[in-house]
């Protein structure tokens, strides 16, 4: 049994940075890209072949088509200049209204050919348009629906087509690769160890791939897939090979668009910020949720409010709980709502707004509620029309160590679930710990 | 673009016959099997070089490893006799456990050898000892991580091993494969066309398989992985290859782990079963539900209770929807509960109760609640550990028309998410429609 298990998470998941990568950095020390670099994105599939009703690079993740997943994992990096994406004639419209909708900017819209070979061509003579001197270097040839490629791989790839003139991803081959009779018999399998997989990216001086495209024949137009193959046989180039990480997979299959979601959500959970407004309880409540919740894969930020330095959250951070102590009024989480509304971060993907209500007082635990289930219902169907998901949580602080820490692990796990799940279903509920 | 995307949910799942699987005849009709078939699955990986703690085929999906749900795709076809797990020495007991725990039969633990082939051929060994009459006339090996693999195909892996000495399951190639030179450049591309990717299951007659490894050398021993080659090499069997479906796919990447789960979800998330009691209104809201939750996916059977005729439902659903109208009480769902521990089904995977509550008198609505939430909690820990979750979820029978259509809305929602992500977190929640 082949095992080659790499963990895929994606370290640029095409949705922002994770904290790791945060944290370290991606791109070769001291390394920057000196010369202009243009992007082709293939994405002519009207879903014809494959059995959907949407083709997969306008499947939504998260309300969100793949596509623009993929187009913002170029978008972000900033020495890449211009993206064109290739699409059927029909599909022109929605595919400018994605880039509108989403606010993608360096990004046209060209239509493609009746082939892969053809629009991949158009995407690259688009490119070309205008003065010399606004034609970039290198182009780099990506897959629509391959939305984790990470700026660390598009360097080594634009680096390398520069200097080779042409350069392509592999990945080791899964299963063995074996030939076939014509009756449908086995006639012999290949030795795995000197074969690879071909990948995307590619990247190609934009003259070696502009050549290869004017000297290729009608049938490479009309069977060729392989763009290394033509700048090969067209151009005498071979291109540099360079091992991908197991996060450049192609969404292919069904199975392909819930690994896909797994890998947004699983990078949209990775961290959430805890507002306690500085009172004692609700630090306290933070803290040891903070341990509990870490065990569950994702890390709290505590902080007392979102004023000065803090505002910075709310530009980076996906998910915020907002502790309230015994007061049973929303008004800290309107004004929350209204300052992620304000800065606009939900266009991309729904925000979890967690209101956490812990009651101290034995009265309050009596009459049981902290607001009337209808008026969180309210705000929450009102935040989702913002792309944020409202939830309540609400937990009473026992004096029993036991009870308390039984319940603080609850809240942990409600929380945990409900950042994960991102469910549009369950806002406005609000939960008992 | 390749736009090789067949559906890949599998008729039969590794879990239950879907409602499709069940409606139509996946065998081909006439057709049995009439000779004897045991299967070997090499489970020998260690997870060394995965990168992960557990070795895949060990890693749980609601609850269950992987290796269970693989192991169960073989057992539940009548014409398989026997089945060799084989695993690495070190996780003998672990194995032994699994079969216990999750009940299975037919299955022998064997352990394993250094390298894939010693693994399969102690596997082989193994399912010849004993009297002659007992060897199986074809032996069928599969991967531990494939656990999705169907009746219908095995049948026919079987009858094309039976005839021809050897069978293969194979699929289209998802990438161009391209040899390299030695210094990491593009030597050549292969016609994709010409080539295959070798799966699994493969099908062997038992003198096949044995002779080839009692012929084959020691670095076959060492190095090789392809059963085929081996039968073609030492025996000059030409194995017969058959396209199988895409759910042969085999779990090797993190995100395949997710792509697993969510299979495994959306298999047991297709139908649910409402039990109205036989109140009109609870018929009414129950109607209304199955045209709502119909187009989210899931399908309703709506029945009066779980006697005589309807007690199947017990045996062979998982999910139940408790309809109870103004009762304040939660016995019906104790019931079902109870009848459900006592006929076992959860052992394989988690069932979804959903107590519904629906309130028609104005006077609940103002009181608010139907029952203390502290009672369906308790009743919901305690189901937990029964592999039961249960859910509340209440609503108001209001006599404005928009208004009941809204709630019927909603609950349809709440009822499809908490069935399908069958979150343990949110058990014994007592929602609001």
């Amino acid at each position: 049994m082949q095992s080659d298990c790499d963990p895929d998470r994606p370290a640029h998941p095409g949705v922002f940075p994770t904290r790791e990568a945060r944290k370290s950095d991606h791109q070769p020390a001291g390394c920057s890209v000196n010369f202009p670099v243009s992007v082709v994105l293939p994405a002519g599939g009207t879903g014809e072949r494959t059995g959907l009703l949407t083709p997969k690079q306008f499947c939504s993740f998260l309300g969100r088509p793949l596509i623009s997943y993929t187009v913002q994992a170029f978008e972000r990096v900033p020495w890449i200049q211009r993206i064109v994406v290739v699409v059927a004639k029909e599909n022109v419209d929605l595919m400018t209204d994605i880039i509108q909708r989403f606010q993608h900017r360096k990004v046209r819209v060209v239509p493609g050919g009746s082939t892969r070979h053809r629009s991949i061509c158009n995407g690259v003579l688009a490119l070309g348009e205008g003065e010399e001197e606004e034609r970039p270097k290198v182009v780099i040839i990506h897959d629509a629906v391959r939305p984790f490629v990470e700026e660390d791989f598009l360097y080594k790839i634009a680096m390398a087509a520069k200097e080779q003139g042409a350069a392509g991803a592999i990945r080791p081959l899964v299963s063995t690769v074996i030939a076939t009779t014509q009756e449908g018999y086995l006639d012999h399998s290949l030795e795995r160890a000197k074969y690879r997989a071909s990948e995307m990216p590619q990247g190609f001086t934009y003259d070696v791939i502009y050549q290869a495209y004017q000297r290729c024949s009608e049938s490479d137009f009309e069977f060729g897939t392989e763009c290394l193959h033509l700048a090969l046989q067209y151009c005498g180039t071979n291109a540099k090979l360079l091992q991908g990480p197991p996060t450049l997979w192609k969404v292919t299959y069904k199975r392909d668009l819930a690994a896909a979601e797994s890998i947004i959500k699983e990078t949209l959970s990775g961290t959430a910020c805890v507002i306690t407004g500085g009172s004692a309880q609700a630090v306290t409540l933070a803290d040891a949720l903070q341990k509990a919740v870490g065990a569950l894969d994702t890390e709290l930020d505590v902080i007392p409010d979102l004023l000065g330095e803090n505002a910075r959250y709310l530009l980076k951070e996906s998910n915020f709980i907002q502790v309230s102590v015994n007061g049973s009024s929303l008004s800290e989480v309107e004004t929350l709502l209204r300052d992620l509304e304000a800065v606009n971060q939900a266009v991309l993907h729904p925000l979890v707004v967690i209101w956490m209500h812990l009651s101290t007082s034995d009265e309050l635990s009596v009459s049981g509620r902290a607001v009337e289930p209808a008026a969180i219902m309210d705000l929450a169907s009102a935040a989702k029309l913002q792309n944020i998901l409202l939830y309540g949580i609400q937990l009473h602080q026992s004096k029993d160590a036991e009870l308390w820490e039984r319940s603080v692990l609850k809240v942990a796990e409600i929380t945990s679930a409900l950042i994960r799940e991102r469910s549009p279903a369950l806002v406005g509920q609000l939960l008992q710990a």
